[in-house]
């Protein structure tokens, strides 16, 4: 078996995706010697200890760090700045900050101004999820062939940002690097904006009628059950997503409302053409995934 | 086996619907003595030959429907009214006359009037279908544990439409009734509204720069991916679709516009509190989903 490639590694939030690296790294060996898991509430504390997925179980933040080689933020976006004010001062020098929250540049401003002298940051996100939350919900194979974007800022070490990718290809991860800029925009259509629609379609479908809401549960099948696969998912963490993306987010919903209303505004005064043309584009951009093998 | 349903059938359009109604036909035996089909281009008639799913293929609409004992109308909605006026002058008396379409008042609009004495009409909408389109993309199974409405006009010959029933029983579905008004008004947002933001999304992708765009089919698998398989249906059928329940449609859109916008709203304010409840009552829906067996 490989070194491990951190003596301790510490995640501050064993949920879906902090749960799931924990996994890995009790499976592997070669991620971490000892993994350090800590989380808000006691129950949480309490249910990692019975799946026996870390080696130490740690209540308290500070203590969570210490002599951490590896930190990785695993909590909602929204919780980042109070937790980083709990652990900053207790980091290791020349420790690895990381994380895996959804949006980026949140969490530059969030991690980066309390970051001590010496200690590296180097933002990532893996792009896997499911709409479960909790330790409960993390398995190792979350992450195997799907991307994970890391976004350091200019100047970073080099040696933290490859010992962060390494972290993630050992967890069966691809590799991506942008700017946080960017990523933030990408997630936004590709991910915040779907879920967006998705919440809104069924808060629609709920104010409907009692009558019409119980055919539209009957014969969801026909396209509103695909919308309400994601609408399932976690609302803190969502929450904290929407905030913590709203440029890009309000951004493409105002681009996408665009778009519906003058799709409706064709359907309104029959123009058959244009109506043809947009469903046209989604053959186009659907045919584009599966060469791409991502259908 | 038991004794056919009809001597004679006649599907008038052999695509997804009609070549799956076909290949049940011939399968079990016991839902005609003998099936014609009827599509618009030789292409098509010449597949369906190859194909041997009918026992009778006619390319001319009038000669389809002599004899025939029920006739489906299995075409585009938008094309129901011009194949009527072909076939009308020469459907049997008695004979009973259905249809698959996706939408229910235009089809009674469209074919009620051209109707001759003693020919019923029951119209009826199978819930089950898929993004593929012609003769090649149907299969036996299509129907099976899937809904189909009927919509019959009150009045109606009790024997005619307990006929139709009986067709969808032998084709594996489960029956409901209700009026074409509530039926349309339940498609609008169950399937009608879905595809018009699938489609949207699409265009609205299809509009980014280059560069995000190709991030976008790289990452798809985030929560887009599940938006865009249905944006892969046929571009006839859905204008068509989208013409013939304008209505119902832009009711829904609307409403759906007003619910984003507020979401959108919430998100540039940072009204936490609008946001948790806007995603939890998807979580409820989809819980409701659940709880049917619908998910
Ligand atoms: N779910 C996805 O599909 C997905 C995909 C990619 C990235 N992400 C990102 O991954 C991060 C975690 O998401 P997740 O799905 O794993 O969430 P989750 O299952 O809800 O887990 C969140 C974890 O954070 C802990 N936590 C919350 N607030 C805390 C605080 N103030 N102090 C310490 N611990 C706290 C929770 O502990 P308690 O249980 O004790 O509250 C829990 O262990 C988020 O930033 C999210 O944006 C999620
Ligand atoms: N696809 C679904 O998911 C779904 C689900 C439920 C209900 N429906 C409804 O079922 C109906 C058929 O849909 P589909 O998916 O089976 O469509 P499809 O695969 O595109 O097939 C349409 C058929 O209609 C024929 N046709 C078109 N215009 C015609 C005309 N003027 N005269 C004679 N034949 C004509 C076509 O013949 P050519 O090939 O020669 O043009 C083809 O055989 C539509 O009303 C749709 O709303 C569809």
């Amino acid at each position: 078996m490989a070194e491990p490639l951190f003596g301790r590694l510490c995640l501050l939030g064993v949920g879906l995706i902090g749960s799931s690296i924990a996994r890995i790294a009790r499976q592997r060996g070669d991620i971490a010697g000892t993994v350090v898991a800590h989380a808000k509430t006691p129950s949480t504390l309490e249910r990692v200890r019975e799946l026996d997925i870390a080696d130490v179980v740690e209540a308290d933040a500070a203590r969570a760090v210490e002599g951490a080689d590896c930190v990785v933020f695993c909590v909602p976006v929204g919780a980042n700045a109070a937790v980083m004010a709990q652990v900053a001062p207790h980091l290791k020098p020349g420790a690895i900050v990381t994380d895996v929250g959804s949006t980026k540049m949140s969490v530059v401003r969030d991690l980066g101004p309390l970051l001590p002298k010496g200690v590296h940051l180097v933002p990532g996100h893996p792009m896997a999820g499911t709409e479960f939350s909790g330790p409960d919900a993390g398995f190792p194979e979350l992450f195997q062939g799907r991307y994970t974007i890391l976004t350091p800022l200019p100047g970073t070490d080099p040696a933290a940002v490859e010992a962060v990718r390494e972290l993630w290809r050992r967890c069966g991860s691809m590799i991506e690097t942008m700017d946080p800029a960017t990523h933030d925009k990408v997630v936004a259509i590709v991910s915040h904006l779907p879920h967006l629609l998705a919440f809104t379609i069924c808060s629609t479908a709920d104010d409907l009628a009692e009558e019409t809401k119980e055919a539209v549960l009957k014969f969801a099948a026909s396209g509103f059950r695909d919308f309400t696969r994601i609408a399932a998912s976690d609302p803190t963490m969502w929450r904290d997503v929407f905030l913590n993306n709203r440029e890009a987010l309000l951004e493409m919903l105002a681009r996408f409302t665009e778009d519906a209303q003058a799709l409706g505004r064709a359907v309104r005064w029959g123009e058959a053409g244009f109506i043809e043309d947009r469903i046209q584009r989604g053959r186009k951009i659907r045919k584009g995934l599966i060469e791409r093998k991502q259908a």
